[in-house]
């Protein structure tokens, strides 16, 4: 299915690992929808995953980029509007990375080297690359920007652990930049705050499967999955939606306004 | 410029008075992306408006309902479907008056009779018009409900007098319904919290020309025009966001989101 | 244990049905801390409850008065001035009720007028009340006034019906009238979102026990009773808080921010 | 004036500079109400402010610390035990700074480096003081932790630079953290979220009178001063408030949930 929603569109997608990623997802759609794009991810997640396979499939290049370094971000951005031939018309920013989680340590025993660590790759490497792309004018007017987030920026899930902090201030950053990109450049920025997803991220999490369960039970419509995740970021690229910005945008079956559902009184009551 | 992105969809459209409304761009728009669909208006403003010019633009039919008679929905519903061939995937409430604000009467000299009277039509018709919608059985799974708010559900604007409660109310009804649609029915329910709207009905609200100055200056994107807004409601009636649901989502180039912007506090300082 | 918090302080307390009532324990407390008061319900709620020994136990009069009837709030807010002797410091909204609720019909079967009663005795009551204050210019600079309302305001408790609705267009009243009680009076208007409560009103709601044990597993510090509401009641009445306003307060040991809590987890993998 | 709100309870106040402080003022306040604390504050704003003078006004002992050193909180938690003669059962946490800020960089041209140092002043150290506490068992059961933030973590303000993104952090570090300490320790968590200040911390940003001007004409009832902002947090140390956890709480006159005033359209219009 193809309604040509991005024909003739340019773009940068970050974090595209395998195909359980939403980023993977995200592409295979652009693609299908008539964009063209470099992927792009870090030289050791690249060397973890299968991305070349999606770059066949989707006649992408691939440019490495850490995404915490600046001199990184500008190579990329500089490689992949002469790759494209000219300027952007959106990034995809699908980037989350907690060595506390990793290494099992606690949120009230944090070790703050690993959670500055976190953070910069979770959260500030969002400013960096928007500060990149606003300083090289290297999107398009009525671009469009879009990182993906979790709810766990505004409200308690116990084990995500510092990533609810990491989410907490991109989201921030979301705002803050979004209100310079737009009012100079016409750039619109957005957060996607998704569903628990079992991408090969996700599924790090401790108590994964349980708390998909629990989504789900807690949702009206279920979780939403990789694959309409990719669906809604699409159209969040697409010129329909033009004077959406500075929002966070909750992409989850109705989970984020749910007090309680029906099944989960049940489920406690067994 | 189309994407068929409603192509094979069904609907019922609610509230195009004339061609600044919001409604009568939804339909426009959803004609110009291959839906098929009934428009509808109460009776007294069928006869004020230039509705028959859109039905022949749209090759729709025209079905009077008064939104706050049960009576009037459930025909409107029956019929709809059987012009139509078959169940709904969409359906759009733009309906909203305030006899206070028509009467001048201020918000802290309210004529009770004349509140509840704004709150039937603004609000409570949203209650009565999905009731109708679930007991018939009336929307195809992941169809889409979507209804026009502001902001002042959510923040004080002086103005806007009891349509701010009433506004407050619908979004209410949106969540609580769309629990239970959700969950029995497969359909999604959202509101669209849209900017200031030069249609006939939003101007006239008192100081209404100054506050869109203000809107504008505020809003990094600048407000959101009718024709957007039937372009972001498109987005919410097709297959690409079926995972979004009890949303109260922003559309107003940022308004909603902002502090204050540099150009408000440079005209502060003239 | 006793302040001397409200010292000098006069107002009317609404709602107080029996010992288990919110409105009752406040009265108590506002008692302890130095404040004289007028008691009201409505004249049936009167007949049921045990108000009278409050009344001597506070030193307070009695006032009859239907807050859905203006001319009722009248006589009760002249009549409050003259036994207190001056101007009002504090006025405490404690009243919601649904005909829906109390007859079983669900939220998707509503009966309309039930619906509107409801929502008049629940939610514009508290705009009545504050209209006839304002008119009547009953309150001292620097007073309170305060509502209480429930989360099922902001998200989906299947079980609370169109109480939801009701307290959403509550909390609405509250920002919108103390826009202008702010400027126009210098007074502050807030609602109290409380944790839910074993009153006789609460224990109405269908699944009430069940959901209690459930919020008091999501709480952190699990959930406030009756009397702790009446304690963060009287902060807000006192001149500690002057410049709190228009704000809706979570009382509620934290559930309103939580996503999902460690007991809730284990509870559901049992 | 005194209630004698805090007899007998124990606590660390950070962030007095000097008389314009909120900290000072929360400090002086907190004496009256009968309080023992210590006053801590980084040796460099120690030689830089006066609180020597707050020291001998309220019987307090001021202890050195640099917030973003761990082994500084630690020696500081364990110093004011043995002052103090027991557990905690207050904290306060004004500390904030960006070097960006101070250097003139645009937000758009952010200096990483001191975008990280400003992280780990601002709101990692919250964290660290949270978590020092935490593993020392300092805090009695029902203490209270209160940190200072500002709106910009949820909306733009242009001017506030990288501390909106710093504030956005140290609030979701009260709700992560805050989950922990109630769940475990009985403890609550809170931020304040207040007017802008003429502290001298507030006066170093771009156009704060400008925007005092503009924050006073929105809020109904004006802004809030530093010393009402203290007796607010009295409120917040007191038993009165022991179920009020994970919250931001605003202070603000009403600001928070304007749209906008009366007389900001009139402003604009002149």
């Amino acid at each position: 299915m193809s309604y040509n929603l991005l024909k003739g569109k340019r773009g940068i997608i970050f974090g595209a690992l395998d195909e359980n990623s939403i980023a993977w997802k995200t592409a295979e759609r652009a693609h299908e929808e008539g964009a063209e794009f470099v992927l792009t991810n870090a030289p050791v997640a690249l060397r973890m995953g299968t991305i070349n396979t999606l770059a066949e499939k989707t006649n992408s290049e691939v440019i490495p980029a850490d995404a915490t370094k600046v001199e990184d971000l500008e190579n990329l951005i500089e490689k992949s509007q002469e790759i494209l031939g000219g300027k952007l018309d959106f990034v995809f920013h699908s980037i989350g990375m907690s060595i506390n989680v990793r290494k099992g340590k606690h949120y009230t025993d944090q070790n703050y080297d690993w959670t500055h660590k976190g953070l910069d790759v979770s959260a500030m490497s969002f400013h960096k690359l928007m500060q990149t792309l606003y300083k090289k004018d290297a999107m398009n007017e009525w671009g469009s920007i879009v990182a993906l987030t979790y709810m766990a920026a505004q409200r308690v899930f116990p084990d995500y652990n510092d990533m609810a902090d990491n989410k907490a201030y991109l989201e921030s950053v979301a705002r803050s930049f979004g209100y310079f990109f737009g009012k100079d450049k016409k750039v619109r920025v957005n957060t996607i705050s998704q569903s628990p997803t079992p991408t090969s991220a996700g599924q790090g999490v401790k108590g994964f499967t349980g708390f998909m369960n629990y989504a789900e039970k807690m949702s009206p419509l279920g979780n939403a999955t990789a694959l309409e995740c990719a669906d809604y970021t699409l159209t969040l690229f697409s010129d329909l939606t033009k004077k959406v910005t500075l929002q966070n945008l909750f992409h989850d079956g109705g989970f984020s306004n749910m007090g309680v559902s029906q099944e989960i009184m049940e489920a406690m009551e067994e």
